[in-house]
């Protein structure tokens, strides 16, 4: 086909500038300054698998096994190399799909089909041997080392098609679902924004709204309830979705329905005192102006409690107060919460009580030597310095004198500081230049060459206050994915020259580095094309130009070079024609 | 906002020239020559109403009721120009969906946002009072003119919302069901390919057998069923969609599901000896022989008996066998049906005992006089010559002798002509010049100048033979739509100064021309970037020309601007990157 022959041209010259993809140069007018954005690499990533082993035909190959294809699934699996794996993907959804684009979906800035990539486009580019299976996995046996699948389409094929699938390594990459907090009502009457499912659902029922309203026998006190619209959840999804809906209603909208548009209401429901809690304090402040301005109802401190098909109850934090408001449609944007599936499987392994699933700093479960958790499914179980804290000093008192200089602790503070991330952040954050600097300045003026235990724990006592969980983002769960992937790369070598930190309670060293995450900024668009940004080294950028800096950095994020094309041109789209407003 | 203002300028340049949208030229390599495509307008729209009366604030307009946003009711909408009117259009849809683009959405080739426009869109541009209802019309009183709407969301807004319309006039434009021709099972088991959702569901649904058939516990037999597609009905829509399926199938899937990809079968069945009867012999022979190439099994002479979950019976005609067929997926395409409320109407109106909805040749409906229907819901009844035939001989018979002479007959013949269509056709057919000739002709060598009533009679008696009606297709619809708007727009001029025929049973003229419909070829697309076209005048072009012809005729006719250029954008992605196997 003559189609064919010039995609293999364009893509072949994609394909020998690969550097293409990683470098967007935006030029931004209203600053007038040029800001280059470039994907930062793992260190590891450089060191790729150069040598790959020849693999005879008789060896037998580890059997990988995936659960999930979001980001921390598909990122594994796009740099996993190595020949000696033979790799089963199993996921209820048989794509990939770019989450941070979900609410843009929501109201067709961006179309569905735009931001999902197919699982099996990426897996036929790959040298290795992957199966892919659209099932859901419902139980996994870490004794027999087999995971339990169930293939549930709702249609005439066969019902319910049950199988298992043996594994060597199994990485756990499902997700969370919507946390509702046991409130009660909220999984029957509120729209979640998770799948893009979820986002297609909430375009058809804001249309719904709109439609129903406009029906000849709706009394004015049901078409303002029916026009209501209710996000709960002040953090980067809810404040996106609300921009989104409120341009979507003023700039569309609004000429579509002219009798109705000024019943709309958009309302913002946050139980702390301010939104965007993760971000700077400025781009708070912005946000909860623009969004005043824009009539976007906000209402920190209020707690929803109840939902019912029409109205949801909430608290009011400050005075007890608790209050009904009417709605049309609700979106829940809270946070998340633990797959079923995943729960079991805690119990299963002693993590009953924790809430979420823990790994060690190399991403594997606790207590589960060929099991691999990552992204928003699971949580890294920082270790406590203080735990540890004979053994390091034992470790650095090499001639066993249960006194150390500061000489014999030159050899061991790469290793602690590798291996307890959190050394490196207290240091920073007391702005001393080393570990050394640190007993020194525990010490005050009395400063002594020899150090003891006790001044050792002293020291380090604050320490680990500064440990802190990964947010569940793309970007962490995009990042584990590309280390566990490099990890699996290396196995063999590692296994021969481990090139991790000391093994404090044991002996030699750890096979590889532990993960360690590179935060590259936060977006949070605020609607009316002006987004806030909040880049490493806690600088902030907020308006026009930022908007610019986010369209080329999604542009440039995206998982191929198909759907970097359809977003684009529904931008573009967009910005022409306007967003659409069928009902399908 | 910026975009907004580009916008304005690129669409005031379409505005200006509208012809552009009218006339597309292509090029075709092949054939060398330049074919011109150009959208025939009746010659009712060059008489648009030019000196639109104005309309005092006192005078009562009058209300029109437009049942339906298919074809006929939205370009009835589009075209109805007099401010005299007072609109509400009332449709489950909120938008019009270009329906010959259907199989190409059930494979993604274009997808489903695409062929949609809101119709609000339409309806902002216009200077009448249109209000638009998304509901559906469950009764029709033609007694109290008033139309029973009932909205019934699949949500939580609110349940089913009942509500009532008046009318002065009534525009029945629900289009038709799928005809399952009471076969049990076929509602429960089979996809139809009517709307917007439909095809979307068949893409799911495809993609949902690759999947299935996937798993690792699939037997072999199981796996061939479940790749097993069905198509029935070897019209147009069943062989178009045959043939993207198979391209689907063989282009896209076969990539990413290199394992099963030999185990698909796609099976066309027909009831009759042969598919596309509608066309000429050399099309469906083409169609026929490129099917079997591509390995498309097409079983003619097959009727469908009993569909279950997972088999088919059929009845082979010729041997009166029965055969059963397993199948993953069946699309039944064979035809078109009632809907029930119109079936509903039909009884209230006497018309109880027809198929179809009947109107005449003015497209009102018979009996009803201020209710017109058109698109696939109704059928013009053609008044045979032969029931009025006295009628016309008395009119011609001026001096009222008994007989006639040729002269006599010169002042009634165009408004024979007019008035029974099939005198023309049968003219033609039996190759006369004109009407006097056809007396003539009969006579043989006994040729009179006195024509008696029973010479007349005689000489006209094969005439009804010709009637025959329209197709329902689209081509249809659309200029049922732009006839009657074309009437409304003129009805008050025309009460004064009738433009039609002589009223042959009455005294004065018809106030408007019949409808008369102009054939402008069709197409049946075949897959492999062929198509096959029955151009008027009898033209047959086949092969890969007509397919750009296609890709032409196609684009010039979508509604708007906005929709030509993702139709044609869509063309283009799947030209450079395939089709979409993501599952949602």
């Amino acid at each position: 086909m003559s189609g064919y022959s010039f995609y293999q041209r364009a893509s072949r010259a994609f394909r020998d500038y690969p550097s293409l993809t990683k470098l967007v140069v935006v030029f931004t007018a209203s600053g007038g300054g040029l800001i280059a954005f470039s994907d930062a690499k793992s260190p590891h990533s450089a060191c790729a698998y150069a040598d790959a082993v020849a693999v005879d035909g008789d060896r037998k190959k580890k059997r990988v096994v995936i659960l999930g294809t979001g980001w921390a699934g598909t990122t594994f699996l796009k740099n996993l190399k190595h020949p000696s794996y033979d790799v089963q993907v199993v996921s209820p959804r048989n794509y990939f799909a770019f989450t941070p684009l979900l609410p843009s979906v929501t109201t067709g800035t961006v179309e569905a089909r735009s931001i999902v990539e197919p699982l099996r486009n990426i897996v036929k580019k790959k040298a290795l041997n992957v199966q892919f299976r659209e099932a859901e996995c419902y139980k996994i046996d870490a004794v027999n080392k087999k995971v339990y699948c169930r293939s549930n389409q709702e249609n005439n094929l066969g019902g319910v098609e049950e199988f298992t699938v043996d594994y060597d390594y199994l990485v756990i990459a499902m997700g969370a679902r919507a946390n509702t907090f046991n409130t009660p009502g909220v999984v029957e009457n509120c729209h979640f924004l998770k799948e893009v499912e979820d986002a297609q659902r909430i375009r058809r029922t804001v249309i719904d709204c709109f439609e129903r309203a406009s029906l000849p026998n709706i009394s004015e006190e049901e078409r303002k309830r029916i026009l209501h619209f209710v996000i709960v959840g002040g953090g980067p999804a809810g404040v996106e979705f609300a921009a989104e809906l409120h341009d979507f209603a003023t700039e569309d909208l609004a000429k579509l329905y002219p009798l109705i548009k000024d019943d709309v209401k958009i309302t913002l429901l946050e139980a702390a005192d301010h939104i965007l809690n993760m971000f700077d304090k400025r781009i708070t402040a912005f946000a909860e102006e623009k969004f005043q301005r824009d009539g976007i109802d906000l209402k920190t401190g209020s707690m929803v409690v109840k939902v019912t098909d029409k109205e949801l109850s909430t608290k009011v934090m400050a005075t007890g107060e608790n209050k009904s408001i009417p709605y049309g449609m609700v979106v829940w944007a809270t946070g998340i919460g633990t797959r079923p599936v995943v729960m079991d499987f805690m119990k299963q392994i002693g993590q009953g009580s924790r809430r979420v699933l823990a790994t060690d700093e190399w991403l594997r479960v606790d207590g589960c030597d060929s099991i691999y958790a990552l992204g928003d499914c699971a949580t890294i179980n920082q270790r406590r310095i203080m735990e540890d804290i004979m053994a390091i000093f034992n470790k650095a008192d090499k001639n066993k004198t249960g006194t150390l200089t500061v000489a014999d602790f030159q050899d061991v503070i790469g290793d602690i500081c590798e291996r307890y991330p959190q050394v490196e952040i207290y240091l920073k954050r007391k702005q001393l230049k080393n570990f050394v600097h640190l007993l020194k300045d525990y010490q005050g003026n009395a400063q002594k060459e020899i150090i003891d235990i006790e001044l050792f724990k002293a020291a380090l006592s604050e320490v680990d206050t500064q440990m802190k969980n990964l947010p569940a983002t793309a970007q962490v769960a995009a990042q584990q994915g590309l280390y566990l992937a490099n990890c699996f790369n290396r196995m063999e070598e590692a296994e021969k020259n481990p090139e991790g930190p000391l093994r404090f309670r044991a002996t030699g060293r750890h096979r590889f580095h532990p993960f360690r995450y590179k935060h590259l900024g936060q977006f949070a668009p605020l609607g009316g094309e002006q987004t806030a940004a909040q880049l490493p080294g806690d600088w902030v950028s907020i308006g026009h130009s930022t908007q610019w800096l986010w369209y080329s950095v999604y542009a440039s994020k995206q998982v191929s070079w198909r759907t970097r094309m359809l977003v684009v041109s529904d931008w573009i789209k967009r910005f022409v024609f306007g967003r659409d407003s069928s009902r399908i």
